[in-house]
């Protein structure tokens, strides 16, 4: 094997190693000696790819980072109504952060100190998003008279991270209860014609 | 002041400090420094309550521990159908975690590695108490046909997490968040009977 190749891999092994060791145990309280465990590799392999278990963090916060402004892109280049892709974008990310593990860890570090102040955290993004993808809902005559497009951003951005922290330990997986959480609220939120037509797709 | 009295604040102060730290830093991440700097007490001090940093979690985990099934029971005395009681019960849960940082701190702590094996972990109460109110807010028929009341009841205690997690760092806090779960939830899942009855109240 190339030499490059070789080194792509170990540090994708650390980094999948470290994802489910901060999953499992938070990142406070991993030592480094769990992940070169879990890992297979030596210490001199770990520095070779990251100076400390920070770096390694930061790492995965910027690797989530990078990932979900690209789902957000695709899902709003979509030719699909507001509230279709509102729907749509939650419950993939749901089902990723079920699947990924290095996604789940680095979206659940963001918000730890060690991200802080370096615009790495996505969450704003989702809450300005999902407003704007409601409001936008909302005066197209998608919701029911009365329904506050804001609520509705908000209760969904809530279940998402609900199901991502309830969905890591038990079943069922983020995935299903974002759908369901969207099956629920929709009944009482989206228009009856909205609704018939997700129905006919 | 009697000497059990000031020794009874010392303590409360050793609480809230740790609380609040623990909130917004992590347990792992604070130092005992951080928390005698906050609460003003001295090592000495400290150490005549709590033989160390993680007897004072615990001391946390159990407070909620002991919280919980009062504020259950209490709702569940109430003459009330099960579907009332599982709103109210959430409702008042929410405001609670929102208000009180020692009930929010020692609740996030409930699922950290310090607990485990502890029995102290309120989660599975939650979630079999929410099963069994929808479950019989069903067979009364308080649900529309077709709703399923395990999903109804797994989005609802998502929708606590998610209000706990994102509420204690931005507005609107969690009690508003679970407020708005609720109002927008029940217009989905809420017989029209169970609403307008909910309304003449």
């Amino acid at each position: 094997m190339p030499q490059q190749r070789r080194a792509q891999l170990t540090r994708h092994a650390i980094v999948v190693a470290a994802a489910e060791e901060f999953d499992r145990t938070g990142y406070d309280a991993t030592p480094l000696s769990a992940i070169l465990r879990r890992s297979g590799v030596t210490k001199g392999a770990f520095y070779f790819h990251f100076a400390a278990k920070e770096e390694l963090a930061l790492a995965l916060v910027e690797s989530q980072a990078r990932r979900w402004p690209k789902l957000r892109g695709d899902w709003l280049r979509r030719e699909l109504d507001p509230l279709s892709i509102a729907v749509g974008m939650l419950s993939e990310a749901a089902r990723l952060l079920e699947e990924d593990v290095v996604l789940r860890a680095g979206t659940g570090l963001a918000r730890h100190r060690i991200a802080e102040g370096r615009g790495l955290d996505s969450e704003p993004d989702w809450e300005t998003l999902l407003l704007d993808l409601l409001r936008r809902a909302s005066a197209d005559g998608m919701l029911r008279p009365g329904v506050d497009p804001e609520a509705v951003a908000r209760v969904a951005y809530a279940a998402l991270v609900g199901a991502r922290v309830l969905g890591s330990r038990r079943e069922p997986g983020a995935g299903v209860r974002m759908e369901e959480t969207w099956r629920i609220t929709l009944q009482g939120v989206a228009s009856p014609e909205w609704l018939s037509n997700r129905k006919a797709r």
